[in-house]
């Protein structure tokens, strides 16, 4: 998608074996890229947020195995470099899912084609979601523009989080849709929620609509319950980092109180994912997804730009009180209208049905 | 209650018809107090948010009403002090009641009078928030003894914005069940919601708690439901700004969001109020109960302490995007388990009952 009037991805190889990407962190402040070479650096990627987003958090780990390959290609280094980068966020499933991929491509090889074969097979992943993306942004698209029939006037969005083209390499799950539609000139409206304690709807949501330019309007994490109480939002979609077999999602914290509130007031919830997303070992989200704790100081300090437009800290909460910060929350499937997949649009408990021809384990 | 270990009010009175506040908008950052003397300056105060708190904007109103008069005691002035006091913010019900209460007192009194007589209404009114809310701190804590007596462990409560004793003169609504349960020997642990956009939760909330020896932490917004799914949390309490006779509650916004999370995993959900926020005129709180819109700065701005503990606003979201900003949501009275009284405890259809020999409106 677009910055400064420029397209680009999130991520794209740089020479080497070594690739570039956009370091999320200092968005919307600053637009800044990063080089990751060694494995070290795409784990630190990964665990410290330069790249965050479920389907991105799996391409980059897919490139970071590869990274590993070109200095140890042996079984074990293997091992170890999987462990590592599995490690970095323990929430999205994308994380394991392009690990296992890249692993079973590269296990028949000798080892001197080792790296080479997993960049490329990172590479035809990184290629492949983004077409993913663009079939969900079709499906989705279908499905706004049915709504926005049913209605006079523009259609209202509302999205939890940074599920946009910045969460994925390009297009997004949960915006895909909304970018797909207004290229095809639907009148839309997009609540973004500022999506507390890292601010990605503030910071990168409403970065990446306004570069697109697509009418939107930030509010608190608070505020979404209140607009659908007033009939302001017609259709609720997000993306998610683990969907089990039968349709519990774990997503943003703060996701399910969206769910409850779209479901107490009648709004459609969708959830929109690649493929890649579902873990079919599981069917209780709630009980069996992990759910990652970050520093309490993400909570208890901000950075934004000064008056001078520099990068500052602050601290906001009080002095000496602790803070706890559950990254995830899961939305049970009972409250989820849909998941909109490359695949097409179903009801949580038709996922398996939808991918009748993937191998899905028993 | 205490400060620094010092008994302190929110409002106090300063010699020649001024008072001394405290000025909450520089908490937890800085302890600052403020004289008003000016009918202006009362409407400022309120508008501005140097005082806030339902009980606390009542009780202020009262006050700036008798400044008024010590200028201008004719009916002529009360009327446009009552207009410009009541106009400083529209949601919460206890400007009006306070307003309406010092205007019946005066009414018979000769001109020269009124000041002193309004004046001495306000202190009056003062003293008895504090005696109402010592009384919902006891009936609340009987409540919180009963909830622990059921359970094992320390007892977990959630509450939201600032509903302590920084939101009336002094204990509190929601937060005196919890200072004196806390007085009486009950071990117990508050989860403080942060409350976006102004923090009065991660601000306020936790500043008061601190002070007074009270275990707690402070959590986003968006993290109460996943606490509730998991059994962490025992009991919400929250204050309002206003209950409809029918028991819909108006308060800070997203209080509707953790009142369906509470809902849908069992958990007890209570709003603390002194009977003065009930609103005998109105029936239905989501169509009748203003909700008033303040600036979208508060959401796309924020204010901390830098690194040397100077006070800095930065801007945290994305530059060029708008933000709405909506202060307060209703919460209906289905989703609540009970109200807190000064007159005791009762369930939301029973609130009249309660008040049975109070001047109720048909």
């Amino acid at each position: 998608m677009l910055i400064d009037g420029r397209r680009m991805r999130t991520i794209w190889p740089a020479g080497d074996g070594a690739v570039e990407i956009i370091d999320q962190r200092l968005l919307p402040h600053r637009l800044v890229t990063a080089r990751l070479t060694r494995l070290a650096e795409f784990v630190a990627a990964i665990a410290d947020m330069q790249v965050r987003g479920a389907p991105l958090i799996g391409i980059t780990a897919a490139y970071g195995l590869a990274a590993a390959l070109r200095v140890d290609p042996s079984d074990r280094a293997v091992a170890e470099a999987r462990t590592a980068l599995l490690a970095a966020r323990p929430t999205a499933v994308n994380l394991a899912w392009a690990l296992e991929r890249v692993a079973r491509r590269i296990a028949p090889a000798p080892n001197q084609r080792r790296a080479a074969a997993a960049f490329s097979e990172a590479s035809t992943m990184a290629d492949e979601d983004v077409q993913s993306c663009r079939h969900i942004g079709e499906a989705g698209a279908r499905l706004l523009t049915d709504l926005a029939a049913r209605k006079n006037g523009d259609l209202n969005l509302l999205t939890h989080c940074n599920a946009g083209w910045l969460a994925t390499v390009d297009w997004g799950t949960a915006l895909a849709p909304v970018y797909v539609a207004a290229e095809q000139g639907l009148n839309l409206h997009v609540w973004v929620d500022e999506t507390r304690p890292r601010n990605q709807g503030a910071g990168l949501t409403a970065f990446e609509l306004g570069q697109q330019g697509v009418d939107h309007t930030i509010i608190v994490d608070n505020a979404g319950g209140h607009l659908m109480q007033h009939g302001r939002v017609d259709v609720v979609i997000v993306g998610a980092d683990r969907v089990t077999r039968t349709g519990d999602a774990a997503n943003k914290i703060g996701t399910y109180l969206k769910a409850l509130a779209a479901h107490d007031t009648g709004v459609p919830f969708y959830v929109a994912v690649p493929t890649s997303t579902i873990d079919w070992t599981l069917s209780d989200g709630l009980a069996a997804i992990p759910i990652e704790e970050r520093d309490g100081r993400e909570v208890t300090h901000m950075v934004g730009t000064d008056a001078a437009g520099a990068l500052t800290e602050v601290r906001i909460a009080a002095p000496g009180s602790a803070a706890a910060n559950y990254a995830f929350d899961v939305t049970p499937a009972r409250l989820i209208t849909g998941f909109i997949t490359e695949r097409g649009v179903c009801a949580p408990g038709e996922l398996a049905a939808l991918l009748c021809d993937v191998e899905v384990p028993a």
